[in-house]
């Protein structure tokens, strides 16, 4: 076992006791950083740095480096390997992440190929490599992907989208083309996650940022379906690294996201961790879940309501203190600091 | 009795047996229709639309004359209790409402009045009495009000928001203030909703659209005890009129709202509603939830999803079909045409 298993992070994922919670925060490497902004200027645009090794693991590391965070998470995209297959990933400044060439079509979705993950995504690979010889050995590496829902509604939207209208249209007017876009998307994020751990991630998560916005039924069969997919081949071709499947406003599917065989489930700021431990049972982790407005407010608000979060999980193992969702970039870089020792300093009474 | 408190509608919000499931859908008269679009050219604006009683009384009656719904609701704002209030109301094209004097600061809260609905909203009441006079006698009237969570977002933050990051300060930070702001919207509210069926509202309606978005400690403490209270104002000093409680992304949430007295909840289409009757029990009414995106596909899926969302509920009483949230501008009518037919030719199995 390396040391990285034996980590906090790892260990509290695998619900075995720790000295204390291990605390990362989703979109870490990020905005809020005046380093990250640096080099993100330094590398000319978003796609630029995520397509840079060098500069993709130098913004990987800097969170690391000030706030001393019990785990990394590779610096890329969800949309990285939609962009692999084609659709041109584009960002436009104050507008989000746009695709050249989305879906229109059922034909366009049968035109798709499986990207070889070293051939079309060789930097993201050659990025886990570097941030794994760089990063300290005992600081585990979190390697992520979208979830083929999500990554599927801006293949389908073209962009962000307010309802969803065309994506969930497809779902329903055109099942047969979904299933298949559905199962690409799972083979060939499965194939992605599997090179990210040949390349050194130590651990894994799947962002399903847009589940929530499903009915029940049409969540289960797209979204949770695929998911549940990719964690089995996951389970068969890496056996010993932890996936984390974390689903936006997906609280109330709890039960059935933990039931995937996933390592752990990362929970937004809606569900209380205290029921959300009571639905999934002691043996697994729980990831989350602080409302990461509150890091807008001030320290001793940051300070209550984290302690607020680790009381409503409770004593037992299995938590990593997280927020509910990404970190906003108006946050001021000290109230982070404050989450953490928070975090740090908490004994459960 | 009149004749439409043996309507359809107010016979299911009493859960007694029907004929068949009432059908009405949240933002009925809307821009969907061609006859809004002209009668709002008509007014020139949309706050000079719900200003005008007999502008307002028209396109609240023309979804009613079109498709024959059930019930008709109001056509209003939710904001314009709060411009009611002094915050100065604007819609700019493309950008949706907005506040000219938005709560910046404490002091703005304490600054702010409780209006009288018949001197601050009376154009609003007139609307109510010209519609219930308007409207064939069969067919219940629905007054509304956003929830004071709801309006106090919009209050707060000047405009809608992504995160609501100066709202949710607001609670987090100055507790005090925000109970304050609170209490005075839960009773203006209460007065405004009142003052509706006293111009002969039938039934009423809160719909708490950004109550999901809170975690559940600040949703139970701020959104839903704020209309718990309504509640206990309108069964007091209105207890024949039925209201019906909506929150948006609230389905966790809902046995802690069917317990505020209310007669009905609205549902959006991200729970099914056979587990929400599990979980309500059989004495209270169920308002929804189709996703309002099925409604830009076309009449097959409308049909087959209609049907699905009448066999997830069953045949026992207490179900108004509805959408689970508003119809959106791109639908077309026609659309609309098939969903209240699949409704109306529905016999369960």
């Amino acid at each position: 076992m390396n040391s990285r298993a034996d980590s906090r992070f790892m260990r509290a994922l695998r619900c075995e006791p720790v000295d204390r919670t291990p605390v990362w925060l989703m979109r870490q490497a990020g905005r809020y950083l005046p380093e990250y902004r640096a080099t993100r200027e330094q590398a000319g645009s978003f796609l630029a740095l995520a397509g840079n090794p060098e500069l993709a693991c130098e913004v990987t590391l800097q969170p690391i480096r000030r706030f001393g965070f019990d785990a990394a998470i590779l610096f890329s995209d969800i949309l990285i390997l939609p962009h692999a297959m084609g659709l041109g990933l584009r960002f436009t400044p104050g507008e989000g992440p746009w695709f050249e060439r989305p879906l229109h079509q059922v034909a366009d979705i049968d035109r798709l190929g499986r990207p070889d993950p070293e051939d079309d995504t060789g930097e993201v690979m050659a990025a886990v490599r570097l941030i794994r010889q760089s990063l300290p050995d005992k600081v585990p590496l979190i390697g992520f992907a979208g979830s083929p829902w999500t990554v599927a509604t801006y293949m389908i939207e073209g962009r962000g989208s307010r309802d969803f209208a065309r994506a969930k249209g497809l779902l329903l007017a055109e099942p047969a083309a979904a299933e298949r876009l559905m199962h690409l998307l799972a083979e060939a994020t499965a194939d992605y996650l599997l090179a990210q751990v040949a390349a050194g991630a130590d651990a894994l998560m799947i962002f399903d940022t847009w589940g929530g916005i499903l009915s029940p039924s049409l969540y289960r069969h797209y979204s949770l379906s695929s998911q549940a997919r990719i964690v089995e081949r996951l389970a068969a071709d890496a056996p010993d690294t932890p996936v984390i499947l974390f689903g936006k406003g997906c609280g109330q599917h709890i039960e059935a996201v933990a039931a995937t065989g996933c390592a752990g489930v990362g929970v937004d700021w809606t569900m209380d961790l205290g029921e959300a431990r009571r639905r999934v049972g002691p043996d697994i982790a729980l990831q989350g879940n602080l409302d990461p407005s509150v890091l807008l407010t001030n320290p001793t608000v940051i300070g209550q309501q984290v302690h607020a979060v680790l009381d409503a999980h409770g004593s037992g193992p299995g938590h990593i203190f997280n927020l509910g969702h990404g970190i906003t970039p108006e946050v001021p870089p000290e109230h982070v600091s404050c989450l953490v020792e928070a975090v740090r300093s908490y004994r459960a009474d």
